[in-house]
């Protein structure tokens, strides 16, 4: 067998004469059963259908600059797919896909969405798969994508198709190699899956082509586990539902452990850097003792210490009731959400950008008395983590810093202090980050994503660049969701950097006033003090619940309450 | 809502009287679905049967010293389940019931099925579950079980329907302590459901209780998700088969991941202290690059060294294959079976036991030289942790020693010397533990505990004492599953502790010439070079293949080759 990686050296691969890794690979008998599995589709493409245009769009702030980045997209209207006597059969296309950025369960399937819809309703078209992210656009690395090629990936976890990467295009350089393999491949269309910086980096690719007059059209697709890009039009990025899935199946199961040996609290570190949606999702599934929202956290300029303390509060009174367990959540990006630990951060990457660090401690003199404090308390192997880890851009690297080893060790000292409570505490840590990016994604992702594509390349079709495709009304049956496009410029606004505006799409944080925090601050009094697990169990994809969407959606969409 | 504490107060609370903390849970669908999931029982339950003794038994090893520690239940027969008149309506007994040690997903269903057995063949029974642990027994907490107070446990994972607990029946006083209550509550029988400590705690207590000629009958059932448990006649200890799959989801996530960001090595340690059947059985399963059998690190007297160096072979080769990521499985006991590092870990136990350590390291004098250069090797975080963690016998906590992190800095160094292979190292750290312990039982546990409790029944209505429920020809159709009992003395060998001998039950390690391991060996080079990877997706409590057995077992018992 030829080593997968092959496919990786030379340009243009037709990837129907080769072997991919897959392809080598036995499946599992659930990874089977997942390949035909049949796919919904919202009724619009059950029939002939036009796009509508909605009204002129502005921008999610400061529309001035936003229009002066993008002369030719700012202000175009959204897109919406309606019954009508349009597209019945349309001409051959060529279409380049790429994956952009960290995983999340359902790319494979945004990919055969947009290769189906092709198939169907522009025949004889071709699809480029650009390997390894926006450096497969740039270096001219692709493959064809063939009906062979693409099925082993229906409906399974993982980005292994096309591979995907992290790599922007930023450079003049780099937007002309764009442009040189769009014009190459006579791309009429690019999709662009990733977060929100490959949709803002897709916006300014569509800009870029149509400023140059080029055929080729862009668009986006709302990727990430983090669930943190979002808006009205788009209600939720695919991923999200797979991962919170997957760790409330652990978590479910962490919680059985905690009651039946009822002498453990474990705190379980949830993957989602900069929002908390990934650890509210799991709350809203599990109804763990104590949860920890970031964004909470920082709206209440809740110190270190302010959080030790209220998880000691919790184990002490949890303690009164007889109950020497739990179970507490912490984000991943926790301590980016604690004012005081930023200013630490911050003051700890200057102090290292700027000169070393001498063992007898002296550069400590170099931190305000705060922040000193601060540093001071903490355990020293968070200290060590502090210190070491630096990002290529001389940053701490936050997702390494093991929060809630140091939550255990931090909450200890302080119960150290409580004797007086016949408590009896020994804390277990938790990381549930890698196993839910790739996982076998759930019913409602892969028919979301296999939507998504759909909806892609209808965009295409009908000529749209620089829009985001969006499919909505998703607490209905599949059948019912709406299938359209938002301008990627309204989702965004300017940020000053180098001097200079650059545009970004807003990350959804969680929204303390929104219905997900309250339902669960609601709530959360109640589960501290009394045990309201709930154990999710392993996904299920066949049952009358399998294709239940996560309750963020849900509570978001107003469908439940 | 009454707290769930108060039950664990008073002994002798009618549970049906009560509320259990599962009544006050909300259950996921998952779990609802789970409750009233039909189980098949083996055909010889569904119409009259008797038991039939088989040939006199004899001990695993020293069956002199065996027959003196067990006079009265030495060399009794094993004991089969036929179709024949024998027992049609039984007299109602008394029955106890007991979880012991860590958890396994499928004890409750042990349980249910005991209580099914009784009201079906024994109307009028009662039935108790001691609270806690052999700790219940002693102490006399405990609950009468009734239909409603089993019912929410059904096919559920955990052991919080009753508890469990570490606590052995050791002193004389405490094996008079369980005299008392068996005569108190005019126990017919105690149903142990334990590993291999548990069940020769239980062949003693059925020793003691038979010596003292109470009525009360003592019959073990195999439980550890450790797998090593086993023996010809009970092929498989409940609780395996669910936690690997949970494992095995978990992993087969991580090497799509790891395909996908084709940059990461995930280094993953796996529960189970004493043997590496789970790390084995997960192999099979998922197809690693690496795995590490203790057993065969022990055989081969490996080295950390060794370990270090066949780890960096590996990814040495693979990077001139292009593979700069890849799947690496550690048994979490793997250094209890490196013969330096025990010698290590013994050298430091005694001087950590016989006085305080100088900061200025001069302690370490006292280690011989091999192990005082295998500690200097060692990672720092891996020195404090050995220096740092003792259990209450003065022993290092092998279970707590990150070693997938030990491994990661260690190769770390070793590739820094071969500079000439043009590979990436990127080392990331898991460990799958809790996670397993207590999920939903699998199809095939959840099957197969009901089996054993339903035969732990029958042996009990039977006049059995001193045998393990045994339940075989697993490899069929469940309703073509035998049904019986074994002698918990022809599982035993002796141990000479502090100048006695000690009856145990050999833990069943893996065993290189049996039939999993070598079907492993034989495809381990083409694992490690070229990427097999499958991902066996979250359990499936519905369709064709939800009833399958691991592989480990079918293996063994020959169904699969």
């Amino acid at each position: 067998m030829a080593p997968a990686s092959q496919l990786t050296n030379g340009a243009g691969v037709t990837a129907g004469n080769s072997i991919t890794s897959r392809m080598a690979s036995v499946y599992s008998e659930v990874q089977n059963s997942r390949l035909d599995h049949p796919l919904a589709l919202p009724s619009v493409f059950r029939s002939p259908f036009k796009i509508v245009d909605g009204p002129a769009s502005s921008a999610a702030g400061n529309p001035d600059e936003i229009a002066k980045l993008f002369p030719s997209l700012f202000g175009q209207p959204s897109a919406m797919l309606v019954a009508g006597e349009s597209y019945e059969s349309g001409s051959a296309l060529k279409i380049g896909v790429v994956l952009s950025g960290g995983q999340a369960p359902g790319g494979h399937n945004v990919i055969s969405g947009i290769f189906d819809y092709l198939q169907e309703r522009c025949k004889g078209s071709t699809m480029y798969g650009f390997r390894g992210g926006p450096a497969g656009i740039m270096k001219g690395k692709y493959v064809v994508l063939t009906p062979d090629f693409i099925y082993p990936y229906r409906n399974q976890g993982g980005f292994d198709m096309i591979c995907s990467g992290r790599d922007k295009i930023e450079t003049p350089e780099q937007f002309k190699q764009a442009e040189d393999i769009a014009v190459k491949l006579e791309l009429d269309g690019l999709v662009v899956i990733g977060g929100d910086d490959s949709n803002t980096n897709a916006c300014l690719l569509a800009e870029y082509f149509r400023s140059k007059n080029l055929k080729t059209r862009v668009i986006g697709c709302p990727k990430t586990i983090d669930g943190d890009l979002k808006c009205k039009e788009v209600p939720t990025s695919f991923g999200f539902d797979t991962a919170c899935k997957i760790y409330a199946e652990q978590i479910g199961n962490v919680m059985v452990d905690a009651r039946s040996t009822g002498k453990y609290y474990h705190f379980v570190r949830l993957m989602g850097r900069a929002a908390s949606h990934i650890t509210l999702e799991c709350a809203l599934q599990t109804h763990p003792n104590i949860t920890l929202i970031g964004e909470e956290v920082a709206s209440k300029k809740l110190t270190l210490k302010n959080v030790t303390d209220y998880i000691a509060d919790v184990i002490c009174k949890r303690a009164g009731l007889g109950y020497n367990y739990g179970v507490i959540f912490i984000p991943e990006g926790l301590i980016d959400f604690i004012p005081e630990v930023q200013q630490l951060i911050a003051e700890l990457n200057e102090i290292l950008a700027s000169g070393t660090v001498d063992e007898s401690g002296m550069w400590k003199q170099r931190l305000v008395p705060e922040s000193l404090e601060l540093f001071e308390i903490l355990p020293l192997a968070i200290q060590d983590q502090l210190m070491l880890e630096r990002d290529p851009h001389g940053n701490v690297q936050v997702a390494k810093i093991e929060t809630e080893k140091m939550l255990i060790q931090m909450v200890e000292s302080e119960l150290e202090k409580r004797k007086k409570y016949a408590y009896h505490f020994k804390g277990q840590s938790h990381f549930f980050g890698y196993e839910g990016r790739c996982g076998l994604p759930s019913n409602f992702d892969s028919c979301y994503c296999y939507a998504l594509g759909y909806g892609a390349g209808a965009l295409l079709q009908g000529g749209k660049s620089g829009l985001i495709s969006s499919v909505g009304n998703l607490g209905a049956r599949v059948e019912e969701w709406s299938v359209g496009g938002t301008p990627l410029t309204s989702l965004m606004d300017v940020e000053r950097r180098h001097g200079k505006f650059k545009p970004v799409i807003k990350k959804a944080m969680v929204e303390l006033d929104g219905a997900p925090f309250k339902k669960f601050a609601s709530m959360r009094e109640e589960w501290a003090l009394q045990n309201r697990y709930i154990s999710p169990g392993p996904i299920q994809f066949v049952g009358a619940e399998a294709d239940k969407a996560n309750h963020t959606l849900l509570l978001e969409l107003g469908v439940v309450a």
